[in-house]
Order: C-alpha cells, then structure tokens, then sequence
C-alpha cells in the first residue's frame, strides 16, 4: 500500500495552518512535506528537519535537474518543494501534505497529477475580511485588494478534487482527515500484482493509521 | 449541490447489510435505493416503500424504454434498479446506497459510470468461511464453491474506485461514513453556474448531513 500527496490550497486567511495542525496528531501516518530555500536558518531552524537549506547554485541546478515539484520566490529567496522527500514518503506508505498558494498547486498539478488537491474556503467575504482585520498584517488597503480578488481565487477551485468550507476549525479538520482517511481507501492504492499474495494473507482494515 | 449513488459490492458473506444497516443512522440524507421486482409483496411489504411492485409486462417496458440501471432473475421473479428514483434523489441532494453483486455493479458502471463503487472485502479467506457456515443457509459443498471462487471475484476489485476490509463492523461502517462524507465534498459535485452568487451568499460547510 503506497502513500500520496495532499495539496491544500485556498485564499489566505482561509485557515490553511489552522486545518492542517489539527488533522497532524489524529494520523500518525501523515508527514508535512519539507521545502528546500536558499534563505538562511533562523535561531532554532535545523536543516532537513525545517527546511533543506541549499545554495543558490544548489537550488539553481536541482531546478536545471527537474528535481522539485514546484518552485517560486518570496522577498529575494527561493523556496520549493523536493520531490525526492515526497516520494520517499508516499513509497514508504505515508501521506504527504503541503499547503501553497494556487499558482504553486498549479505548477504541482502539471507534474504530479494523481496527488489530491483539496480547496479551503472560507464561508463568506465579509468573515475573510474579518480574519485579514484580526491577522493585523495587512493595511486596510491591501486587504480591499485581497477581497476584491477572493473571487478570482475561488475560481480555481475547479481544478481541485475537494472543498472544504472553514467555517468551524473543528468540524473543517474533521472534514480533511476523512478525506485523507478516504483517500487512503482507494484500491488505486492496492499493488495489484500483489492481490492474491494479500487475500491469502488477509487484508489488513486499518488504512488511516 | 446534488447527491451521488454508491454502489457496495463483495462477495456474500462480506457483511455488506450490516454495514450499511450501521451507516444509515449517522447520515440523514444517505437513502437506500428501492428496487423494482415482479415478485408479489410479503404481508406487510407497502409498494414503492419496500419495493417497487410491478406485472412482468411493466418490467419488460421498462427494459424497452431504458428506464433500468441494471436488472436480474432470480428464483423466478425479476428484479432492477429504477433510474427515476435514483435520479431524483440525487437531484434532492441526497446520496443513493445499494448493495448489488459483481455482475450487478457492472451493469450500472456502464450506465452510470460517474456513482462512486465500493467493494467490500471481509478479512481473510478463512474468516469468509467462518462466516457463511455461521448464517447456516448454505451446504459445505456450496461453501466449499463459493470460497474456491472468492479470488476470482475479489479480482473485480480493480473496477471499483475504494475498498473496504470488513475486520470488524464499527470499524468498517465508519470507513464507508467516510468515504460518503468526503465524496459528499467533491468539487465536481458544486454547480459552478451558480458560484459566484454561493461565494457572496455563503458556502455551507455542513456537506454530511
């Protein structure tokens, strides 16, 4: 039984961290997806265990060597995803997940698309607005900006398998570990050339564990 | 939003009933799917609660005119699944459950090939033994047939899209509340005619019940 990648995307103030840290204790199975950045550590940050910290050259050859799954730039560094780390993971039978804007799920879309891209919404503009306002790291104006084009975003959500509305942490949290839960059920996952070996030996019942 | 149908196969002795009498009561708007038969009602059984009761003429037009998702004899009488109820229960917003066999779920999958297709597997070939010798309704000889031919059935496995190891009932009824809740969050299942007057009106974030 393999693993796979979850790609949580959605607006920001949608409550991607929120959701994602309450699903991590009940799965034991389930890892969050380490990136690689050319950024320096921080006090405290340790490498391969925060963050791959590479080089510009290191980063600029494992791009050159079609070694990530997606990359961008954030305030002068780069940051992407290894795909080497995700694929040992799911050939170890674990599930991956990793929250990204929409343009990055994009890019992992075109490389691996049998990973299960999940939308997080939240339920209305006006609680958005309120969750930017509280955040208190945006101005009034680029908060405008933001809802204005929370529409555009929510566009995308055509391209991903599942929504899931945030309008209760708990009850959203609930929702992505029975999707991930499910997800884990699809014979998709079944190593065919193995099946009668499996039936004989019995199948084992626990899939999200 | 509209519901879906799901189709729960496996091989007798899999506990396909139990796990589906366990479901019912944890999801509102999860309906069993009423079937068609030739077969005159049992004392108490209510036309179009139980079954759809109707004369061999009406199950032969109703065959003409396609209005069938699959359809089987069995000890004389003949039995099928009514598209209208299925369709307009779905189109309620409700998701449709029934337990059919193999060759059952393969007439729908090809009249119906977007309904979610569930197979349910009991544990080991021994434990199926175990159970069947217990519901007493068979002889060893047919015992003795049915498991020499359980890995050729289980073999269908391939054509379903999740499986279900039923180890022990609680365990895999809440797999299949699962699976229904987090097919009940599917993107394809939002009327994208309709999203940008559900963004500024409010998503539900309640899709299970």
């Amino acid at each position: 039984m393999h693993g796979f990648l979850i790609v949580l995307s959605g607006p920001s103030g949608a409550g991607k961290n929120s959701v994602m840290n309450a699903v991590f204790p009940t799965i034991p199975n389930l890892k969050y997806s380490i990136s690689v950045t050319t950024r320096p550590p921080r006090v405290g940050e340790v490498d391969e265990v925060n963050y791959f910290f590479r080089s510009e050259q290191e980063f600029d050859q494992m791009i050159k060597d079609d070694l990530l799954l997606e990359s961008a730039n954030f305030v002068g560094y780069r940051y992407g995803t290894p795909k080497s780390f995700v694929y040992d993971q799911i050939h170890a039978g674990n599930a991956v997940i990793m929250d990204i804007d929409i343009q990055g799920a994009a890019q992992i879309r075109k490389k691996m698309p049998e990973a299960v891209f999940v939308f997080l919404l939240p339920p209305t503009p006006e609680e958005l607005s309120k969750r930017l306002k509280l955040r208190g790291s945006d101005s009034d104006e680029v908060i405008k900006r933001r809802l204005a084009k929370s529409y555009e975003e929510i566009k995308h959500i055509v391209d991903y398998d599942y929504y899931i509305v945030n309008d209760d942490l708990g009850r959203a949290a609930d929702q992505l570990r029975q999707i991930i839960c499910s997800e884990w059920s699809r014979v998709s996952r079944i190593d065919m050339k193995e099946l009668k070996g499996v039936w004989e030996g019995g199948f084992s019942g626990e899939t999200c564990e």
